[in-house]
């Protein structure tokens, strides 16, 4: 992905700024994500690659905006200062801003199949967009204006989260060729492993601390975020990570072995270290 | 373009800020760059209206979020208060980045030949990404950094604004079938048309007032921006928007009578009130 990023004639503090927000370290699960679900269907890993450099672009602008002062207003982020720390608040609004463009440039230009490159766009602006990731993230910056619910940690957790994740999933099941009912149903495991990547989430915030996880803790309740742990408790939240990660690991059902690894990473990321 | 923002499902404070960042008074000018450089070699009007729409929503999100406390820090814009003085300042920078997401989704979803979409992405991507409008931006924003000079001043004009306007022109072309050489014309007429546009903001800046312009004026030379009345003044800054009205207008000469009305907006961005 570093080589992606290596522009020519682009400022050099806003090269920077992008550089460090989309090169720190990461556990690079949406990326994996579209390369395995590329492969799934009998795809080649090489072609997969501008893709999930381009959701981990978008990814990376979610954080970079979302640790804003005037949103979640975090200093740590994967176990650094966040961007705005770094290179000030203008440069990490510019720095992200730049990254929506670089993933969508990514696709337009590497991807070179038309339909695929326009499907994959699309998969894109949707799963990021209003009506997923951004608007997830409205709502929750909004949510000490309403009474916290299931029913809103829900809505935050679909659009903020398994949004992107189900959009990964599809976005490598296109590249690769999958059927409509491959990609249908990579895309609902995505969705389900984004909901389980979210609860688990929201349970280290309170079981964790900021050592341990390299960024704030602690800050979802004072916040009044609509987490699952404050709605239904610790004990409901680990029952509804098991239910989510049988959600996702069932929908891999059709692809058989091929599919251990993936498997793997639903239950990874289910018993995330709480 | 009102219609195409009607969406489904979305949070409601998110809908309503993108509606007022998109749809309040403004000139429109790029959008019906899009309309008539693609009329110009002789494709239809209803095919560039979501491409238009596109471009609108990628021009208001660089007007939200360039107003922004952090950056250009104001308050009024087209006569009413800016997108974070009226919704809040997380709002306006989640506003800004659903735009971004909406412009792509409009091609991806609403042009329907695949090849010009990804054409239009990339055009779009580009001229919008950190080595276009952003990344003018990021150099307008520290220009107090560096001593003012012409070069200067031209490397932020043609990147953020110039750069949108080209791209604007080639998206026209490209989904009117313009062959490569009007496409690359029309390009070059933009091109030119967002300097003399750039140019004259500099000088209505210095010689207008907030209640004619409908945006704050006077803040150029005390942030330390390297505007050109600043660098050689303002007989010589009417100079040079002469000169790149003349090279807007010889780039139309292709296209004869037919390209009049894109031959007067060139006049007339070049004779704005000063």
């Amino acid at each position: 992905m570093g080589d992606l990023l290596a522009a020519q004639d682009v400022p050099e503090q806003l090269l920077q700024a992008v550089r460090y927000s989309a090169l720190g370290p990461g556990k690079r699960i949406r990326p994996w994500l579209v390369v395995r679900c590329c492969e799934l269907p009998g795809g080649k890993r090489d072609d997969a690659w501008p893709a999930a450099a381009a959701v981990e672009c978008i990814h990376a602008f979610s954080l970079v905006h979302d640790d804003l002062p005037a949103l979640d207003n975090d200093d740590l982020r994967r176990g650094r200062p966040t961007t705005h720390k770094k290179f000030g608040e203008a440069m990490a609004i510019l720095a992200g801003d730049a990254l929506v463009m670089l993933a969508f440039e990514l696709i337009a230009v590497h991807v070179h199949d038309a339909a695929k490159a326009k499907a994959i766009s699309r998969e894109l602006a949707c799963g990021a967009g209003w009506n997923g990731m951004i608007g997830g993230q409205a709502v929750d910056m909004t949510a000490h204006q309403t009474t916290p619910s299931v029913e809103l940690a829900r809505y935050v957790h679909d659009r903020k989260t398994a949004s992107l994740f189900a959009a990964s999933c599809r976005i490598g099941a296109i590249i690769g060729g999958g059927d409509p009912d491959n990609t249908a149903s990579l895309g609902r495991f995505g969705f389900h492993l984004g909901r389980t990547f979210q609860l688990a989430d929201d349970l280290l915030d309170v079981t964790s601390n900021a050592v341990e996880l390299g960024k704030s803790t602690g800050k979802d309740a004072p916040a009044g975020k609509h987490s699952f742990p404050a709605c239904v408790g610790v004990e409901a939240s680990r029952a509804e990570i098991e239910r989510e990660t049988n959600f996702a690991i069932e929908e891999l059902r059709r692809f058989g072995g091929a599919a251990e690894d993936l498997q793997d990473m639903a239950r990874f990321v289910g018993s995330r270290n709480y």
